[in-house]
């Protein structure tokens, strides 16, 4: 990113200085450790690299700790202590969104051979049907501590009815920038909620560099773009899946975890939940395996790990897992890092095992997966036959997304039988 | 329905007789209160009437029952108790649906000119998307009481792809039977599971003519059918709203609730749900309006309320809400009595209507609707309008099922504007 772009991005700081955002003391470098102050800044002036969340944890007690959240509301709201929210986050209005199944998968556990028991997280039941909503939700607090007014941000769909909704409960104006080109359901999705839905002619590529040069001038001034200058708010939201997981095995971290990589934000952040779970000492630290999942149609972030290269080399996406089409992936190395230093892997699949895994959860588990969940399941498939991933081991597999959203990875499914209201023609079709 | 179905449909009892249904006791006749054992039956011996599930709640403390609620899981089995289910059914593979989000809709309020508090019970987040997941998982338990190794159903939709989950989630076969000609959305989510998927060469009438004729042959014998031979149980998965939405209000009663009418099951049963959580004692004894909502194109009960009927008169549908396009309910006089006991009304809404509404919670609250939640919103704004619903006090809108299912009906919301990557295009098209 150009210095330029950096400076003028962080000059747009309406309202930065003492804000409430909880337990949310400063922004710090991920590079170099450099801190400023909370504000609606992403880039480090120091060195560029990436800002995140620091936070002051000084005084909470474990067990007081675990009882305030046991009995908080069935909502990522349960976990404000830990997170850049303000205390009353659920008296406000917003989507409330999380405390999602963590479903005991039984019969996927028997057709891929885990014995240690096998966990899926189904984000799918979020108020607009993917992860996206836990992210949205903290950019919002931030968005509303910061004044702006407007919540907008860069998307091929996920994202952008995530934030189209959280603007509408929030009653703030949304402004969501999108290829031209996208599938027409996706469109519908994200414009019912009333609020501006752009257009660009150009790729996901030229509507991001397009929201950063927005984000410099007057037009963009009071704007909260929630994936750029309110990203390190935003990436906080990812730490929930990990923090809920725990919580619902009992407080107890799993063996491994198998996380969809599309910028790669969400698996450092699920890391970053499980390090500050066994700091705060709410589990107990015992080691444990992320295993990072992409299409092979978009595997920058598997071809480096693979390679035993640090460095990503970026890829041009041709996958139907579009929500992970991301073939520059920001947090790349990061991931590299992780899946190295826990002793985890990097692993894609075809569109074929997509489609397949997505029909083996349906059928095994009752849970429609959007393509998304189709990689990570067969992706953990592809690590037991490896031998990558113990099937003796805990596991749990992240589904993201809702089947409802990419229907057509799965058109060809349909009736297995048509026939006349007759016992006769039932039974000529063999299903007597 | 002629006696002749009704005694071969009520033939078919695999395991009837000494079942583990946690506190259901018996079968009763609504009309003529005639008493038989627990078995997948439908139909009175006697009189034909439908029979419901007659309960044993006796030794059951108030206080001591609100507070194992409380402390239950996260779904609709915190209720187990006062459901026709063995005690650990939370411990049994099924989808664990219900506890969805009772939203506070200030903003819809104060367009609709409502000031006594109202409230959206939103379904939509359920695993399959609807309110079905809350019937389907009674008959689920009542298909494994009864040793039935098929679940079945006829659908135009909703129901199809909740069958089909739970039967894929239990290990269940499942065969499933719809109008062949349904739209491709609805077929694929129905089949996804890898049940069998039949399509009958006829109506929706047809397809319930044809499971009857079914349920009568050998070759249904040990198949449950939720909506039919397990539909005293499978109903009583609405109760589970009322008692959601009471315990979600601080467990007190709403003096006035919305609630759409397809068959007029779920309405009977929120009714019924309501004088039990009275009295169990567990919410004040006070009175309440229930209002039941229809679409202009099938509006057989709004018709019949209206022209102080109390007889249904059938009609041919014609609307896009099609989850509640049952021109011949079987609930209807049950809804009708209801409606006036309690003092609320029967109302219906046009298409357009429907359509205006959808947008109008999805603009207000983020909450976007299938067309069944827009017949419960626009029928709220016309009875606050005609001064049928008091807009002083509180009032709850059911929103039973997800708008990605009902995508046709807002098709044409699309793109507010389309312009090229740069400031000026930007400021061309007046978002700046």
């Amino acid at each position: 990113m150009a210095v330029q772009t950096v400076e003028s991005a962080n000059a747009s700081t309406p309202a930065a200085g003492s804000v409430d955002l909880g337990p949310a003391a400063a922004l710090s470098c991920r590079e170099c450790g450099h801190r400023v102050p909370l504000g609606p800044v992403f880039a480090c002036e120091e060195c560029f690299g990436p800002l995140e969340i620091a936070y002051d944890f000084a005084g909470l007690d474990a067990g007081e700790l675990r009882r305030r959240i046991e009995s908080g509301p069935a909502s990522i709201w349960r976990y404000a202590p830990l997170l850049p929210v303000p205390a009353d986050v659920a008296d406000k209005p917003n989507l409330n969104p999380g405390w999602t199944p963590l479903v005991r998968a039984d019969r996927l556990a028997a057709e891929l051979g885990v014995t240690g028991g096998l966990f899926v997280k189904d984000d799918s039941g979020n108020p607009t049907h993917s992860f996206k909503d836990r992210v949205v939700a903290q950019a919002l607090e931030a968005a509303r501590a910061f004044g702006f007014t407007t919540l907008s941000c860069s998307s091929t769909g996920n994202l952008a009815g995530a934030v189209g909704a959280a603007a509408a409960r929030a009653g703030l104006r949304s402004c969501v920038f999108i290829p031209h080109d996208l599938e027409q359901g996706k469109v519908v999705m994200a414009a019912v909620y009333g609020g501006d839905l752009v257009g660009i002619e150009g790729t996901y590529d030229d509507v991001n560099r397009f929201c950063s040069e927005l984000i410099g001038d007057p037009a963009g001034e009071d704007w909260g773009f929630v994936n750029v200058n309110l990203r390190p708010y935003y990436a906080e939201g990812s730490k929930t899946l990990a923090y809920e997981i725990c919580e619902q095995l009992g407080w107890r971290v799993p063996d491994q975890i198998v996380v969809p990589i599309a910028s790669g934000s969400q698996l450092t952040k699920i890391d970053k939940g499980l390090r500050e779970l066994i700091s705060l000492g709410l589990v107990e630290d015992r080691p444990y395996k992320i295993f990072g999942a992409q299409a092979e149609g978009c595997s920058p972030v598997a071809a480096a790990f693979k390679a035993g290269h640090d460095v990503v080399r970026p890829q041009k996406p041709d996958t139907i897992a579009k929500s992970l089409a991301i073939g520059n992936p920001a947090d790349g190395p990061y991931v590299l890092d992780i899946a190295r230093r826990t002793g985890g892997a990097v692993e894609d699949v075809t569109d074929e095992q997509i489609v397949d895994a997505i029909r083996l959860l349906a059928r095994t588990e009752g849970v429609f997966a959007e393509t998304a969940g189709g990689v990570t399941v067969g992706v953990t498939r592809k690590l037991v036959e490896s031998g990558a991933l113990d099937p003796a081991l805990t596991t749990v597999v992240l589904n993201t997304g809702d089947g409802l959203k990419t229907l057509d990875a799965v058109a060809g499914t349909g009736l297995t039988a048509t026939i006349r209201p007759s016992l006769e023609s039932f039974r000529a079709a063999g299903l007597g």
